[in-house]
């Protein structure tokens, strides 16, 4: 009696299940982009896929559209022209609560099997959907196809992994026979039903529009709530293909689309009318501050999950591979230009220098040596495109600009733009480094979103790790890095992280860098300081998207 | 290598996770005051334990003390005269936290095994908590005892059971192999360790300052964080018994005691500033609208979670045990005079009557019986007063009043004040039965708490289900009723408390009350509705009270 769709896709759930309770490698979705997997067409057909949006209306055939709306400006410099439909919010909100009551008859198993079958349909378009993610945000291709695409949707199996295990924990119903001593027992039947808590809201950011997005798309659609995507304005093509996709496997399987939509406001008003809507019952968003504090203090009537802003950092304490280390840093400080909310801002450096198998390293030359590793790492123009991509927002071309006078701290490597031959308008521009002291806070402690990185000279690894501790406890962080090769001093570094409630990466001298979160593994946000108050994912990120509402009678 | 305390408890922790799972009828510790359960002495031991804190300081040796404070009335007009110490907040803060390194260094097993220990020590104190219990509330003996000892032990078993199956889903650590096709894997060892959030505040309700207090207490607990219960100002001395207890059991197994403190403020503004406190993480309350939506609007910092007040309320359309049905509405009302927060308040009745197995019965019939059902299971003086207890604060008898005067609706039956031999000072008032249209929502559509029901007469039942459905979404419910013969009206007021998200008894005739909820079976709230955005207990009670902090490095 379960639903076809759950069997179909149980062998993926169980390996996923598996996968969140171990947290070792595990990838549902195949991060390369190699015809085996994806098919001998798939790159061509994606590609001519992309090609057919740009310039049209995206139709979503959704309630209540009123208007039509695009100007997405692409980071490489492409031609976009795709308009989206503007929706009156109460009319999505209306189809959203109409569609509820269909998804949560459908049952837990129901719900699974058909959010994995989107997932899957969402993978077969991988090509199609890393295009769309590459020209908006300005992501080179490899990442673009590995985080728009399989990386993200493997986020949302992860979402709705944890979902499947937290329902499935509430049994439908229970038999309760109370001892009444020598009389006979009281006996009654109970039935536990799961609903949704309304409609959810989930508000994308114009960097990783599928990334950041699926995680709470698919907690909160696996939980049995009605989604509602408000993506970035600059980043809607990514969101319009996922919603579309979506839709078209709900009607399929006989459920209502219009239990998944797309806002697109015309105003900025529209979109605190919606979140603040009392229909709307939690909020995901990713993004700046100032927008991610006012919906915490004004969406009293949602759950809120929120990706921030961070002051992500490392120290540097010593190594016994010098070299391995600034190759590492430089491929981390260039990877789509310093805008991941993983990359690291600060390089905490003690002034007296650092320890290395190669001898000791003043700061002065630990400076000037991640600068000419930076330089070594995107020698080749080729690479330097591929690594660098383009940068999104004119804002983060602003913050460069700032960076390259030098009033923020001395440059010990000024950002250059780059030529892309394959993209001449794209915006390509080298890393910034910059050397300040750890006095020097309002340079270094408010995030600087972009490639933007200061090595702080710090009075030594102690006051470093102080300022680590402190640094996340008050601006908060993602992503927090160590190198040293004496014990007591990890340890110091991972209790304050204990206390400060950061990830910590250790003496990352290979293939893995501080930026990269793996889905079933790293826990993305702890939830635990200022940059976010959520994690991907978690128990906590699923639990209290649902609600448990009993009957109970005599029998 | 796990805990002592763990292997100690595991037999009952086993089956308390298969009661959280199945969630039929168990209990950990006996309801009844039986000698073989507890003791041959325990009873008269319990009540020597209270007599010693009549007119004493009731000293915990925690920091920060700087003045003592008491002045609890009792309502059945003992004299108490116990005092406790009002010590300084940050003081209080300052030691959670710093106790709070040796309480996760402890780990899962060893903090589920401790408050498991101190839970039992708890039962061994029933009869001593219970006195404590019910001359600071006014519950009858049997409920203190119930109520205050057993029930609320076992939901706070029920809330570290919960906490453990949460974090012990978090592998402790993991190898992370990524294949690299014909390269050597990416090998990565990451630990996982699981911190609290940080201090926890646990406000407690004069009604029910233990079954109300101990699910906060004990999830934050278990989950890694300090605690201070800030106890009712007039239901001090449960809560200054259990943080004793449960400071001493700390002491014991070397955890530092002020990981547990009580705040007795000598001020309405120093509760504020401890729940506003930025190292405050979690807020439980029990209580009134206007503080517990002061709460949610100020304490940003922290998650809260908030029992508030409610309209409960039965549908009552037709039965085929008219008699059976009258008897268990009169208990339900008379039971601790209404003073349970999961007491009906409005008992809806269509205004053409309803069908029972006795006949048809007319609106004017039904209000007539229900008085007179009332006054049966008060006519013993003895159980009038076992039953009823006496009301807890002047503000509930200014209700009573109020409603004896007629204005809020027809009297059906007055509210009497009864004698009660032992405690000549008691304030024992039998409850006042109004009868009103529906249309008159000024007088039934707020929580009046205490012994005041209304017998609303509706057009119909689907209108009166559809008015249980508004109350339920606008002001919130933490209970609603049904009786019917009728299978389609159950279906409909099943699905109108899917959408308003209330729990649902149906047919209640024997010798279950639709005021009572049973620990390990039924969810308490469903976190769902104005009446309380969180559920006893459920994954969404614990998993988000901490949080896990991963370290990652190559092997």
């Amino acid at each position: 009696m379960t639903h076809p769709l759950f069997e179909k896709h149980r062998a993926k759930l169980d390996a996923a299940l598996n996968a969140i309770h171990t947290r070792g490698y595990w990838a549902a979705y195949n991060e390369m982009p190699s015809p085996k997997t994806y098919g001998e067409t798939a790159a061509d057909d994606g590609k001519k896929a992309f090609d057919a949006h740009l310039g049209q209306k995206f139709d979503l055939s959704q309630p209540g559209t009123t208007a039509w709306l695009g100007g997405e400006n692409s980071p490489f410099g492409v031609d976009l022209n795709v308009s989206y439909p503007v929706s009156d919010i109460q009319a999505l909100i209306d189809a959203g609560q109409a569609a509820m009551t269909g998804w949560q008859a459908v049952g837990v198993e129901g719900r699974t099997g058909l959010c994995i079958e989107m997932l899957d349909r969402l993978n077969a378009q991988s090509f199609e959907i890393a295009h769309a993610v590459m020209m908006t945000t300005g992501q080179g291709w490899m990442m673009a196809f590995q985080a728009g695409s399989p990386h993200a949707q493997d986020r949302g199996l992860e979402a709705v992994t944890y979902a499947y295990r937290e329902q499935k924990f509430v049994p439908p119903e229970a038999t309760w026979e109370k001892p009444q001593g020598k009389n006979p027992p009281l006996l009654m039947k109970k039935h536990f039903e799961i609903v949704g808590r309304g409609v959810a809201v989930v508000v994308g950011c114009g960097t990783f529009p599928t990334w950041n997005t699926y995680p709470g798309l698919f907690a909160a659609l696996a939980t049995g709530n009605a989604v509602i995507v408000k993506p970035h304005e600059n980043a809607i093509l990514p969101a319009a293909i996922t919603v579309r996709t979506i839709r078209a496997v709900l009607a399929e399987h006989s459920i209502d689309p219009n239990l998944v939509t797309m806002c697109i406001p015309d105003q900025r008003e529209t979109t605190q009318a919606l979140v603040t809507h009392p229909a709307v019952k939690s909020v995901d968003f990713t993004g700046g501050n100032v927008f991610g504090q006012w919906l915490i203090n004004h969406c009293r009537q949602a759950q809120v999950y929120a990706e921030l802003a961070g002051v992500n950092h490392i120290v540097i304490d010593s190594t016994d591979s010098y070299k391995g280390m600034l190759r590492n840093l430089a491929f981390t400080l260039s990877l789509y230009s310093g805008q991941m909310c993983t990359t690291s801002q600060a390089l905490m450096v003690p002034a007296g220098g650092i320890d290395t198998e190669d001898g000791h390293k003043t700061y002065d030359e630990v400076c000037a040596d991640l600068a000419r590793a930076l330089e070594a790492c995107l020698a080749k123009p080729e690479v330097a495109c591929a690594v660098l991509g383009a940068v999104q927002s004119p804002a983060t071309l602003e913050r460069i600009t700032l960076a390259n006078g030098g009033t923020l701290g001395k440059v010990l490597l000024a950002s250059k733009k780059l030529d892309n031959p394959e993209f001449p308008k794209a915006q390509v521009h080298t890393p910034v480094l910059l050397a300040c002291d750890a006095t020097n806070e309002a340079a270094y402690m408010e995030e600087r979103f972009g490639p933007i990185t200061f090595v702080v000279r710090c009075a030594d690894t102690t006051s470093a790790i102080a300022l680590s501790e402190r640094i996340v406890s008050t601006h908060g962080a993602l992503t927090a890095g160590i190198y040293s090769t004496r014990a007591e001093v990890i340890e110091a570094m991972t209790a304050a992280t204990w206390r400060s409630k950061v990830a910590l990466s250790i003496n990352l001298t290979g293939g893995v860098f501080v930026n990269q979160s793996s889905a079933f593994s790293d826990y993305h946000g702890t939830g635990g300081n200022p940059a976010a108050n959520a994690s991907y994912a978690d128990s906590a990120f699923v639990a209290n998207r649902f609600r448990v509402v009993q009957r109970r009678f005599h029998v």
